[in-house]
This record gives structure tokens, C-alpha cells and sequence, in this order.
């Protein structure tokens, strides 16, 4: 029975077809990967009620195999064992699915039973009531890599409306075989770049480190001095509740502080007597070197300006430009208390270390005065309720 | 004149509204933006034949003024300066796409012209023959933030069947909305994630600058000295055509060759006369001394190994371990030859500067002996023949 499209049961038919290629394309729509969009379509096009079985085969490059990676319908364990090539030599390349690919162009098989080309499933397909067939070509990069393939109970099934529709279908599927690709590959690239980053920022922090540790090495009784201050500023920030960007900055700025200790010559630095007028005036100008040289650095926190400020004191006694309060960052008013206690807490050549007590002693004297009150109390909490040490 | 959904003309209704919506439908997998999208949408609901206008509208938060961003079909003047508010206060907010967005439910107007809630629109919609509209509101994360809205010659023309598949259309629009914020979403990521990682390398290049000129500082009669044998080392790696990232790891290990000078007392390093054997045995150690320094950081470049073996020498005769041929990194070939000729071509405490071409005499001298000859014969035609200058 040939059926035109326009008389009546072909509108009622159109309208099943139109249903389930709407379904078809609203899949697409909701779905973001071929593992979830394949079965939605098989059922959706069954469910248009013109076709017993639909499946969606792949080719296996390595073997020229289809491989069936989704099913819907009656009969589908027609599909068990099922046995087509993509290789022109193999007689189980001539069928539909075969041939689609192969050529990249649908094929309508109206009587399967008959044609020559389905010969090989001939016996199967009587058993399940296959009378017409066709694959569709589904494409990526312009390659035929796979089908959408079909079996109807009736000859003739695929009328010239049906056919225009499915074929729209399949350019559908296509685009959407497209987009996962380019989500596969935009989501590849982020993860990358996000590695890159990770990488980058690590090789960054180390190149940083060995900064200070070739600065720290000029001067071995204060050896780790840097690190240490890092470590307590940061615990002090945590407990702060600041950002951890700011921590990161405060971090990075604990371990270069000093750098402009490399401009103070060695032999100063080191003496184990007291500093003459001139010598100490000598050692106070590192706060402005170091900022000199970490400013030629973008660095994403403000570095350069928590080494210029790190000696200056809440109530103006600090130096070198004798700022106070709010002009010191919060950053440098941070620092600041945790130099004076790993400086105090650590041994010099001059001293014995005198011990984090008294280091706090001195904190708790200057608390509002050279040191910010939460900051101290902040320093001092930590120390003295929740078992903080200075690290090694 | 009431229809039902299923006698003959329903079905052939139904054929062409699924034709429209499939349309929608492919009009979302084909579409990357809401401008391109919404055009299509509006196209393919007028060609189902069944409605003669469609537009859709989307609320501006500042004004709840409704503003239409896409329109098709006859009688699209109807909407020249047309006013709709979702501002419940406002009469022009109690029509079908007022109350949808509002109500945040599809509106179905089935009799426009005798519904007081169209009141403002009758005189209007009259001209344009409006009998019936619909309003279906479009949602963003969950909230009405605009309409579908259509207009009817007729007077019933949203059927029970129509509905239900306006509504599904609806629904795969506010996915594709989903989709495509997701996009920008993803897309600002990986631009935001590509500026961040610009930001950390232009911070991390200047940080390892930083560390070049601190050491650099330490002896300022070679002042500059590693700024330029990278730009040498840079220019013959270009010449031979080497790729991006190993110029740019020759860059890095050019600026950090020498760091292992750090270790060496500054009285050696620039002494004006003679070096006694054990001293020059001292500053032989700079290379190992590097090599330890910045083996603990993660380049992604051999850079602590071009350090170690930049005073090797392809015939064994070099420093500190005698390696010939292929063990000494192409990286550190071209550092060596870069090296030489700065070292001879500027001046030293102990000498004026020799001028390029002594420097270049003594490459020749060397090549394939001391220095690999494709870096060598690179390095004279730079000089000799395309004008390359040792920058200051």
C-alpha cells in the first residue's frame, strides 16, 4: 500500500511524525551529551508510532564495525549479534546502514524483503516483521560516522513528506553532535588553562621562595627569619578571617619584607655588637629598598608597600616615614607584629632569644599604641589559647 | 467556533503546528544567542500557519516596562509604540503578557475582543483583526523574565492540543536560555581564567627579573650582564627557528645563568686583577651553586640544568663536569656562545670591553671544537650579516 502525503491518514501520520521529531529535537535541547541524547531519540522516533525499531549504530574506525550504542522498539532483539561493516568487501556492508555510511546519503529501503542489498538479513528480519527500512547518515566534521537506522511493519513507509522530515531530523542531530563536540572542547581548554594556571602559580611561588632564600642566605643568623614572619602573619590573617587572596598576598609579602636587606652590606647585618647611629640609620633604609625593587613587580597584592611600611608603628614611632593608623595597610600592620615576634622570640648573634612570653609581653604593651589592637589580640590569642608555635 | 483536537481539520491543525514547533525546535539547535534565536522563534510559530503575529518581549527590570526584542508576521505595526507594564498598578499590565510574566503562567486569551482585561489593546487589535492571544511566559533561573505572545485571526484558536505543545515549545526555549547562560557563563570563565594566567605570568616573569637584578646588583662591573646574554641567547634561538616556549624558557635561564654568583664572595667576583687558582676555582663553583638554587623550582624549562652546564664546552673541555656533545642541552649551547661573546665584547674591571668582533674571532675559532656549530655559525651571521647588536 503506497501512501501519498495528503490524503487523510497521511495529515493524521504527519502529525505523529511531526510529534515525535519535535520530541526528537527537543532531546537535543535537553540534553548535553550523546551517551543521553542517542536513547531519547530512538524512543522519540518509535514513538511517532510509524516506526517498530530505531537505533543508532557508530563506526569503529579500528574494525570498519558498527557498534549499536543506542535502541528503542519492538523486536530489538533483531539488533542481538547483529552483524554490519562498513568495509565495501564485506557482504555485510551492502544493506541501509552500510551503505549510508559508506556513500554519506540516506537510504530508503521501501520493500526489505526484496532488495538485494538486505539479503543477508533477509531470514532475521522475516521473524521480526521488517518490511521497510532506512538508515540516515549522522555527520561530524563532515564525515559520515555513524546512522540513525529504522524498520517499519509496512512497505513503503517512508513517503516523500516522512522522508524530508527525517532527514531534517538528522541534520538536527548532526548540529547537536557539533555542539557537544565544541562543549568537549571548551571544557577541555578551561581544564588545561586551569592546569597551566596551577602549575604557572607554582613555579611563581617558588621563584618567589628561592628569591628569599638567596636574600635570606646573606645573613645566616636571621636564616628562615622571613619565612617564619610569613608563616605567623598568615596564621594571624586566618584567624582574622580575611580572603584568601589577601592571605596569599600577606604570604608572599612576609617572604620578600626584608628583601632590601640585599642593599645593607653584609658585614653590618650580621655584627654581633650593637649598631653605631649611622650603621643602624644604614639598616633602616632596607624598608624603602626592598620597596623599590618589589614595585618593578605587578604582583595582584600590595607588596612592595607591606616591605616600605613594616616597621612603621600605629601611634607614628615607626619609620621610615613615621605614618600612623589608617595610613598603615592592614596588611603591614600585620606584619609588623609578626616581625617584632619572631625577631624577639628568635635567637641573634647579639642575644639569646628571649622567648615568645616575653615577645607577647611586648606585644601586649604596645597593643593600641605601635600595634593595632585586633591584630595584637588577635596575635596574642592564638599564641596563648590556641597552642600556636612559631614553625621551625 | 470551538474546535476540538480531533476531527480532520485538527489533525491537519495539528501537522502544520508540529511543522512550526519542530522548527522552534531546530531553530534552538542551530541558534549560539538569544538574538539570533528569537527571530527564528517568532518566524516559525507565524509559519504553522495558525497564528498571524508572534513576538517576544522581555521585562526591563529598571522601567517593568515590557521591551519586544523579536517580532514576526502580518500586522507587526500593531506593535509600533505599544505599551505593556508588568507594574501591577499600571492598566496596561492586566493583559495576556502582563499577567504571564507576572504570574509567571501562559495566558490564553480566546476571545480578544470581548476580554476586559485586553480592554486597552480592542481598539487597536481591532484594526488588526485580532480575535484571539496568548501570552507564555519565558523563565530564567526560575523566574518570568519575558513572553511569547501571539495573535489569532480567529476567535479560539488555542485548542487543548495547541496548548500543550505552546507549552512544550515554551519549555525548550527557557532550556536554550539555560544553555546559552551557561555559555557566556563558561566563555567569561575561560576569558577571565586566560587574563588571570596573563596577569601571573607578567608577575612571575618580572618576579624572576627581580631575582636577576638583585644578584646582578652584586657585582656592578658586569652590571646588565644576564639581561643581554638572554637577548643574544633569544636572538640566535629565533634564527634557528626554535618554538615559543623553549625561546621563552632561554629567556628565563639567560636571566638566571649566573645566580650561583651568590655564593661567591662580591670581592672576588670584582676584583679588578688576576684571580689565584684556588679563587678561580671559587668562581667556577657558580654553576653547581645555581643549579641547586633553582633546581627547586618547577619550571616548566630545563632552566637549573642550563645554569649547571653553561660553561660546559662541546669537545669535554669545559666546566664543571667535562660533558660532551649531545650531554650538554641545545638550551645550553646556545647559552655558552651567547655567554662568550658578551663576556669578551664588555668591559671588565681588569679590561676594556674586546668588541664584538674578537668576541666573534674567538666563536669561529671554537666552532665545533668548543661550540656547537649550527649555534655558532647563527650567532656570527646575526652579527655579521643581518645587523643583530648586543642591546644595551
Amino acid at each position: 500500500m503506497k501512501k501519498t502525503n495528503n490524503d487523510e491518514a497521511s495529515d493524521e501520520q504527519l502529525a505523529h511524525l511531526y510529534q515525535g521529531l519535535h520530541q526528537v529535537c527537543s532531546a537535543i535541547v535537553n540534553s548535553t551529551s550523546e551517551d543521553e541524547l542517542f536513547p531519547r531519540i530512538c524512543e522519540a522516533v518509535v514513538n511517532s508510532g510509524l516506526f517498530r525499531l530505531a537505533w543508532i549504530g557508530m563506526v569503529e574506525d579500528s574494525t570498519d564495525q558498527v557498534r549499536i550504542v543506542a535502541q528503542f522498539g519492538a523486536g530489538s532483539e533483531y539488533l542481538d549479534s547483529l552483524s554490519i561493516s562498513t568495509n565495501p568487501g564485506s557482504k555485510f556492508s551492502r544493506g541501509p546502514t552500510g551503505t549510508a555510511i559508506r556513500e554519506g546519503r540516506a537510504v530508503w529501503c521501501q520493500d526489505f524483503q526484496s532488495d538485494p542489498t538486505t539479503e543477508p538479513w533477509h531470514e532475521r528480519g522475516m521473524r521480526f516483521g521488517w518490511r521497510s527500512s532506512a538508515a540516515l547518515p549522522l555527520f561530524r566534521d563532515g564525515r559520515a560516522v555513524g546512522t540513525l537506522t529504522l524498520y517499519a511493519h509496512t512497505t513503503n513507509a517512508f513517503t516523500e513528506q516522512a522522508q524530508k522530515l527525517l532527514l531534517a531530523t538528522a541534520r538536527d542531530v548532526d548540529q547537536a553532535l557539533k555542539l557537544f563536540s565544541i562543549e568537549i572542547l571548551k571544557d577541555k581548554a578551561l581544564e588545561d588553562l586551569k592546569n597551566s594556571f596551577k602549575r604557572l602559580h607554582r613555579s611563581w611561588l617558588q621563584t618567589v621562595e628561592m628569591t628569599m632564600a638567596i636574600t635570606d642566605a646573606r645573613d645566616p643568623y636571621t636564616s628562615g627569619h622571613e619565612r617564619r614572619v610569613a608563616e605567623i602573619a598568615v596564621a594571624i590573617a586566618n584567624e582574622m578571617g580575611l580572603d584568601t587572596g589577601t592571605i596569599e598576598g600577606i604570604r608572599v609579602s612576609g617572604y620578600l619584607h626584608d628583601l632590601g636587606k640585599i642593599g645593607v652590606p653584609a658585614e653590618i647585618l650580621t655584627r654581633p655588637g650593637r649598631l653605631s647611629e649611622p650603621e643602624f640609620e644604614l639598616v633602616k633604609t632596607h624598608s624603602e629598598r626592598g620597596y623599590k625593587i618589589l614595585k618593578e613587580v605587578d604582583f595582584p597584592w600590595p607588596v612592595a608597600e607591606v616591605a616600605y611600611q613594616h616597621h612603621e608603628r600605629l601611634d607614628g614611632s615607626g619609620y621610615p616615614r613615621g605614618l600612623k593608623g589608617d595610613e598603615i595597610l592592614l596588611e603591614a600592620r600585620i606584619m609588623a607584629v609578626a616581625d617584632v615576634v619572631e625577631s624577639m622570640a628568635s635567637h641573634r648573634p647579639y642575644r639569646a632569644g628571649l622567648g615568645i612570653e616575653r615577645a607577647l609581653t611586648e606585644i601586649e604593651r604596645g597593643r593600641g599604641t605601635a600595634y593595632a589592637p585586633t591584630v595584637a589580640d588577635t596575635c596574642m590569642a592564638l599564641f596563648r589559647e590556641k597552642g600556636f608555635r612559631i614553625p621551625d
